[in-house]
């Protein structure tokens, strides 16, 4: 098999992936986060929607054989492996305005999000239209009674896989998470693999 | 006080509120929702966001006190009165293709992204643009060991109120909603107010 990509720690990746393809995303460290994004290569507008797909599986959680839908209800991508089991599906990538407004910190990193927009601006995805991300490894408990939400370090271990199937030709935005409440302040690299 | 405007079962309706403007939202019989949606008169491709506003808040639930932010992470809405206190940010509008998939309609209602993006149409909102709404009244249990979620009648009351103040210019969307589900099965009306 190929050797991986990898993408350095606290920046992102664009690429094209077409139908029937698989990516794996590796964390080569383990507790590490990657914020995937995705759009039809045919149409950018349609894009990856954790509001669509979170009501038509009546489930905030997502694992092996799970579909993942775009905001026109069509499917993107199929769960195929998963060696962690626990993703987050419900926050925007990190940024600018979130290192400020949570961490009151006065020169925050870009982000994850600006990371996906540097990466997807060749591709004519406008900062605008980056959706929530599909959040690989990111461990997200939710108290359903409360309804309040934590940000706890992610159950990957080194060499942990992740694998989707392309089922529409696709523009990915990839990262390796900038944040460090999402791996424990140790910001790491993330590898993926495009194999069919 | 100017009586309130109907928004008939199944349909929806699109205004401007100026920044500083409260906007109530009444359920005239009870257990009914509205689907709120929003975008910045100045610039519609910034539009309302729960990633950013469950980000910012670290919880699910919203209520009076609480700032609603846009996917620019500005703030766009503070709620002020909340009656009734049970309200979902999770799903997006009812849809066709919702009614399609998961309730096997053969010939479905448009639903309220439907209506939303009917109404929307004249304001420069394209059906893509239209994010997850402020889902006004929504009962919608999360379990958050496994992730199940549900989608129960309204708590809401005949003559409940939920008010909010526009913290910039705003194009709305709003629903009586088309979901037999999130309102027991009996298609009702919305009321709304606009007023200071």
């Amino acid at each position: 098999m190929t050797e991986p990509t990898r993408i350095p720690p606290r920046s992102g990746a664009a690429f094209i992936l077409k139908r029937g393809e698989l990516l794996t995303i590796i964390d080569p460290e383990g507790e590490q986060v990657a914020d995937l994004a995705s759009f039809s290569l045919e149409d950018p507008n349609e894009a990856i929607s954790n509001g669509r797909t979170i009501d038509y599986a009546s489930k905030l959680y997502f694992t092996t054989g799970d579909e993942i839908y775009s905001n026109r209800s069509n499917v993107m991508w199929t769960i195929m492996r998963d060696d962690v089991g626990t993703h987050d599906f419900l926050l925007t990538p990190c940024s600018a305005e979130m290192f400020r407004k949570l961490y009151g910190e006065e020169e925050p990193h870009r982000g994850c999000f600006g990371n996906l927009a540097a990466a997807l601006a060749p591709h004519g995805v406008s900062p605008d239209a980056i959706p929530v991300a599909f959040n690989v490894f990111m461990n997200v408990p939710v108290d359903g009674k409360t309804g309040r939400i934590s940000v706890d370090p992610p159950k990957s271990k080194p060499g942990d896989r992740f694998t989707l199937r392309a089922e529409m030709d696709l523009i990915i935005g990839l990262t390796a998470c900038s944040a460090g409440q999402s791996n424990n302040f140790r910001y790491k690299p993330i590898d993926y693999l495009i194999h069919s």
